[in-house]
């Protein structure tokens, strides 16, 4: 895959916040921008008080960083802002030359990892972040989102029908962490072209509303679509008329060799109408005709309405998918850990603002039956641990010796040059599926799911209150 | 203004649902393309429980719908999904020949309204929906939230700092849409580019965190900086370190002529905090330095700030403002209501989800002080009126005889030629400004606001109701 959608038209150097450029014209001019950095992601809290987030967007960071660019448009809006003439000239030959240290694309995060590591020097590192926290949070909020639809409605079909609804072009990679998050296909015919996922779609009311009336509508797109057609029942009356004429035309189909895929509804009370509408089907021998729902869908709705014995057998979700409600953000910030050397943490009026510092790693250890066990983020040298510590409490501790375990991050991008071979969104929404498969159920239920273990080893433990000590002794001698 | 986002790399054809291209071939293949089909953009609630929404977007919608092309890779990959050989020639040649016509891109409507109407043979009115809807979905949202956060905010400086949490590439178009609702200005370089908005920013805790001390940090940011100098006091300590060093820089800059901009807060307590750095600039002789504060702020926060006395100069929104929450999406739909020369209207499960038929406009009446009145939907050959009607309760109805009125929907595309000059969104903002000192207070809060008076003319009526007959009519015949 090589789209060209994040060169963004050759200014993708300008997606980014003002201050970053700011920023990096001070490095420039203070001769700092020779320094080594790193750079942690790490979001606080996973989305739709749920118990894990779904990492996706890596793969969107890696191009839109080793693509960025300020070509003379660019650099020509810049100038109006009177930027320095030589930090300019710097940013015309800018070319991200660092790496990037990543958790796998649809790999199972949890609050307060650091996923993802960018290093370099501090302007190419500071003025990567906006599009990195851009990319990122949005993705993994979807993808969790869409893996919560899953569960609701089990082997059912999903559909992404939110295009419409979604802020305007984050369609584009929300159809994308949909799939990643489980979802079998999307409307977003762009999104189908851009990431090789698979579009679908039929018909709409304007369909039936152009023709004297619905029975020759939905005769006429038989014929034309005789492979795809599924029929939408609700444009004047569903159990008086667009049933009854989806029957007649399934049964005209039939005498052709064809079968009609299914009917639509839209409006109404989707548990009561399809109840009615399998009832009418099946009495009519045709039990293979499926019925897809859509109009406001999420996981709570779906959950409810198979709770409730509907016979649906594919949701088409919208709103509530593609634009992450009831959140809208995940909350992922990017926070300097290392420079020149020397690991570095920030304090804050808010306690759990505060980041670890160093160049890390989390390792994932297994239980006896395979399943998540829990995590623990360590120095990135240190090869395995036999315990881990509560990262604020560390009286509080876990045993992990001889259990299994992985490293999560790997590097992915190497002095500016991907090393991530690109990967189809269906083959990282396998990935998913079978991680998802060792979460333990009590960490996947919609309804304050236990948290799940994250501690922290000895050794970064250590260097975190050295630091601290550290911080706090020059305080105290100011 | 010319800017290349929206043709999508020449693919811009696929940014739809795959149904309108599935219904597109029906309609080609049945000979029915050559219909002409008139559709309404109408959305059924104010975001975020007001009593209001502005509307934004259609520039986009305009340079979308009139650049809409199927290049060989868009074509391709249609092929890929085997669609009709003669319908794929159709596309490659397709160009948007109908016509647009809306209401002004900063208007204040209101649900129900036919804000928007698109004109033209029915494959290019079909296709351009999904566009459409998508495009004025968020960024009416946005500015709404936007003119919902300048209320709240009287007339202090507030900034959109929210592209980091952006929805991906929403936040092209909601830093737009934030200056047309009301904001001063964003960070978001991209948009500042292509919309020729102001950025600006200044630090980040990175920049303190790479000098050995924040008074250094400080300093240095002020010599490269003197006239955009706003100093992050949370790094390490707000109150003990922070601003301290804050008025130590600033002393030196007044020795060098140079004025401090201001400091910002970023977490912890506001009010506590804002409270406490202003006592300690003003002791320090500093009452021209600005105090911003930013962190998870809205509407609600910042009024409750401000209620509480808490100095702050300039508001920085992130999250709330550019994922538009807790909305996330205003429900704006796309109604077929006219076709060969004939009202249409869709009968639904959903009463309220009837569409008005026929080619409408929207008469704004204005009160003797010159406040909105009320607004009454007419067919658009009415000149005047006397009279609006409850659309659903003809026993309510409203005089209008003699009020001063506006026609608010005029035609901003002509046979596939945008001819709404381009307008830039401080401009925009200007008229927003200004009409919504024209709406009475009573739709402007935020509580429970008032009901904003909407009728429909008696010919509108009549029409609905022959209509409704008719198709009643059909019903039983069947």
């Amino acid at each position: 895959m090589k789209n060209k959608l994040l060169e963004l038209n050759g200014v993708s150097g300008l997606y980014t916040d003002f201050y970053q450029l700011t920023m990096a014209q001070g490095y420039y001019l203070t001769g700092k921008h020779k320094q080594q950095a790193s750079f942690d992601y790490v979001f606080r809290k996973n989305p739709f008080g749920g118990g894990y987030t779904i990492f996706a967007g890596i793969s969107d960071v890696l191009q839109f960083v080793s693509e960025m660019r300020f070509n003379n448009d660019a650099i020509e809006h810049l100038r109006s802002y009177n930027f320095n003439e030589e930090f300019l000239k710097y940013l015309k030959d800018f070319r991200f030359k660092g790496n990037i240290y990543s958790a796998k694309e649809g790999e199972i995060v949890f609050p307060n990892q650091p996923v993802c590591r960018v290093e370099g020097n501090l302007i190419e590192t500071q003025i990567v972040e906006t599009g990195l926290l851009n990319l990122l949070n949005y993705q993994s909020l979807i993808a969790t989102k869409a893996s919560r639809l899953r569960k609701a409605a089990g082997d059912r079909i999903i559909l992404d029908f939110g295009m419409r609804r979604a802020q305007t072009l984050a369609s584009i990679h929300g159809s994308k962490a949909a799939i990643i998050g489980g979802l079998d296909g999307t409307s977003n015919v762009y999104s189908s072209f851009l990431f090789e996922i698979k579009a679908s779609g039929t018909q709409a009311h304007p369909w039936i509303q152009s023709f004297p009336d619905e029975l020759t509508a939905f005769r006429e797109f038989a014929k034309i679509f005789p492979n795809n057609c599924v029929l939408l029942v609700d444009t004047y009356n569903t159990l008086k008329m667009g049933i009854p004429n989806a029957i007649i035309t399934a049964k005209e189909m039939e005498s052709r060799g064809d079968k009609l895929l299914g009917i639509r509804l839209d409006s109404g009370d989707l548990s009561y109408l399809s109840k009615k509408a399998r009832t009418m089907l099946d009495e009519a021998g045709l039990k293979y005709v499926k019925i897809v729902a859509s109009n406001q869908l999420d996981e709570h709705i779906i959950k409810s309405l198979l709770e409730q014995g509907s016979p649906i057998d594919v949701f088409g979700v919208g709103t509530s998918l593609i634009t992450g409600q009831n959140d809208g953000a995940l909350d992922g910030v990017y926070k300097l850990s290392m420079l020149d050397g020397k690991p570095r943490m920030k304090f804050s009026e808010n306690i759990e603002k505060m980041i670890l510092p160093g160049v890390k790693n989390i390792l994932r250890f297994f239980d006896s039956q395979n399943y998540f066990f829990g995590d623990s983020i360590i120095i990135d040298e240190e090869d395995e641990i036999n315990t881990f510590y509560h990262p604020i409490f560390p009286y509080k501790f876990q045993q992990v010796k001889g259990l299994r375990f992985e490293r999560l991050i790997e590097k992915v991008l190497a002095n500016g040059e991907i090393i991530l071979p690109y990967q189809n969104p269906n083959k990282i929404a396998n990935y998913t599926k079978e991680r998802l498969r060792s979460l333990p159920e009590e960490h996947i239920r919609f309804e304050y799911p236990h948290v799940y273990k994250i501690g922290i080893s000895k050794n970064l433990s250590n260097l975190k209150d050295n630091l601290i000590k550290e911080i706090i002794a020059k305080y105290n001698e100011e």
